[in-house]
């Protein structure tokens, strides 16, 4: 066979959010056969990824790290590197990931102080300011989508806030559910790292930990009083391993994942070299999303975002069961109809509501029609489990 | 086309010790179409995998864990749960990656002492009977085969050593570059963690780290004082996941990185219950070594490991070039003749000596031709250098 056939397997339509549909150009890329990743063949690979990576985030100051991983690892990124044990982190929560991002800055010596939003909202501006104005806090980290709960919190307005009331701090934001299907504008807005992971907006198979960081946050590493108190996550270990892959010459600290930056090679090329643009692509995300939860409101459905047209993510929306159904009721139904959408993930409420991801091929690739097969067969489930608005 | 049909496309043949050759069947499982990773579909694949990584080190007692990463990342694991800050790290320092694991564990706060071996040998027993008598040390480090060197250490004796002498020091085998390829025996032995990558012995893309530790090992996690101080390589995090996969039920806390997953089932599954056993594997891998050995010093070559018929791995060859001619004289004539072999990585001697990797499918599948390919093609590239024995 010509390699130009490939065709992914039939399988059941996965809209969760993330892993996601990936197409099939990128499945044969990561299909591809094994090379050295220090060879002439290999290194540009990578070095396009690290060009194509900052175009997603309109980030061209800033200095990726791409490596095997997760967005998890993203984590220990932040709290190893930027900021330095006994150090102030302030976490803004909108759901269980910050919990979580809390507890990684804290084993690694960070003192972190959370404002906590009640479930479906998040922290308000006004919290944050009074709380940037009470001690100095290193770096202020927030979820841009909590995938526990699909609230979306407003990255520029934090950057603004951030200029105006606390410059020197770090801004992070947790891009995992957010990076290309969200508007996000990182050197304009002033955030100083993103982190991500493969396998959402990106449209890749999940393994990789991405990575952009500011000047700014180079700096606060460099001007580090104490070594990074991690070791695979440290920046004295990949910042010169990027630079040399970039500037076309291989370096080693860890193998990496060859076949998976061939995968990520192919959609980024989708992303930044495609037929449309990154804004057409963030605004083809809030058309898909819209059509979601309008849909679902018209069922008579509500969702666990207090505010969806405010608060809501574009890439996922997380749906409370109708009154009398819960998750058994539901989701074997669609799994009937060979679709996978995802259970609640927050502690507190986990079994009150399910989660239906939309980003990246499900999305953009209309043709798949992907999202009508969705609806159709959400609102049939529904009924079938004896369902009426 | 048939999935059935996937052949991977042409290319150089892939000798170094990692990436390796890989078979069809794992590529095309590497291509999988998206799964959850939390699905009943998925759940039993990572499941199966953990079952048959302890067949492949020979240690049904002991605890896998299966991640994202890279070997490098192992190191991190051990550095951060099996030992605490300020206790005491013994390497065997056999080449570069000596080095680099006593630097991980460094950073993580144990206190190291290295047992450093001249270039092209490994530390006797003797001496590490002597050190492990002067004090109390928590953990014993050894690569098992140096991919800088080509060295192997023998992992059995120093299991011997430690029941006799230090029962209680956890022995840590850095397996990156052997398992698989060379005989382990984890749990008869005595090994109280072995750590590897996917990209070697195992013969899949590079992108996991594999671990697993023994009830000692585990214990000693158990028993520490302090909290781990790493997050994405914490066993408070993965031991719950691990054996939640393994009885059949996702759990959550990084993505794993399913494509890769499902490309390590298929590699597993050929090795452990494929046509051959593991036993007949090592003999592969000693036979095509032999080979190679026996071909390059009939060449009137000599190679970095002193006594390669007693420190010679079996899945590599480090050999020193003929006087008079350097890398550049040599590897691309065998890029000319579409064959990848590696440069020299040891940094007190890289420019001296090339590295043949054997290892996996190039070893296991004769039908490929790929060793007598290698063989013919070294000769002749040699002599089109000028070289004549």
């Amino acid at each position: 066979m010509s390699q130009s056939d490939f065709k992914q397997a039939p399988h059941k339509l996965l809209l969760i959010p993330g892993p996601v549909e990936v197409a099939d150009d990128v499945l044969l890329a990561n299909a591809h056969p094994s090379m050295s990743h220090v060879s002439p063949d290999f290194v540009p690979v990578l070095g396009d990824c690290i060009r194509m990576f900052r175009d997603v985030i309109l980030a061209p100051e800033s200095q990726p790290i791409i490596t095997a991983g997760s967005g998890t690892l993203g984590w220990d990124h932040v709290a190893s590197n930027v900021i330095e044990p006994g150090e102030e982190a302030l976490v803004l929560n909108s759901g269980y990931f910050g919990d979580s991002f809390a507890e990684c800055l804290e084993v690694y010596g960070s003192k972190v102080t959370q404002i906590k939003a009640p479930i479906g909202s998040k922290p308000s501006l006004e919290e944050v300011e009074a709380e940037l104005k009470k001690k100095k806090y290193k770096v202020l980290t927030f979820t841009h989508v909590d995938t526990s709960t699909g609230v979306l919190t407003d990255a520029k307005a934090l950057g603004d806030l951030v200029k105006r009331v606390s410059p020197e701090t770090i801004l992070v934001l947790d891009g995992v559910c957010s990076v290309a299907s969200e508007e996000i504008r990182m050197d304009a807005w002033g955030i100083d790292v993103v982190l991500t992971a493969s396998q959402k907006g990106i449209g890749c198979p999940p393994g990789l930990m991405l990575l952009a960081a500011s000047k700014k946050a180079i700096k606060a590493y460099e001007n580090r009083k104490t070594k990074p108190n991690s070791y695979f996550s440290s920046w004295s270990k990949w910042l010169p391993v990027m630079k040399a892959y970039e500037s076309g010459t291989g370096a080693y600290f860890a193998t990496p994942p060859t076949n998976l930056i061939y995968a990520l090679h192919a959609s980024l090329t989708t992303i930044t070299k495609g037929k449309t643009s990154i804004e057409d692509r963030w605004a083809q995300h809030i058309a898909v999303s819209d059509q979601v939860k309008n849909f679902v409101k018209d069922l008579g459905l509500k969702q666990l975002v207090a505010d969806p047209s405010k608060d809501g993510a574009h890439g996922m929306t997380a749906v409370r069961y109708p009154e009398g159904l819960k998750a058994p009721d539901v989701l074997p139904k669609m799994v009937a109809r060979k679709i996978v959408v995802a259970a609640g993930l927050h502690k507190e409420c986990k079994d009150e509501y399910f989660r239906i991801g939309t980003m990246s091929e499900s999305v953009v690739n209309k043709e798949r029609g992907d999202i009508d097969y969705l609806l159709k067969n959400l609102k049939e489930a529904l009924e079938e489990a004896g369902y009426r608005k």
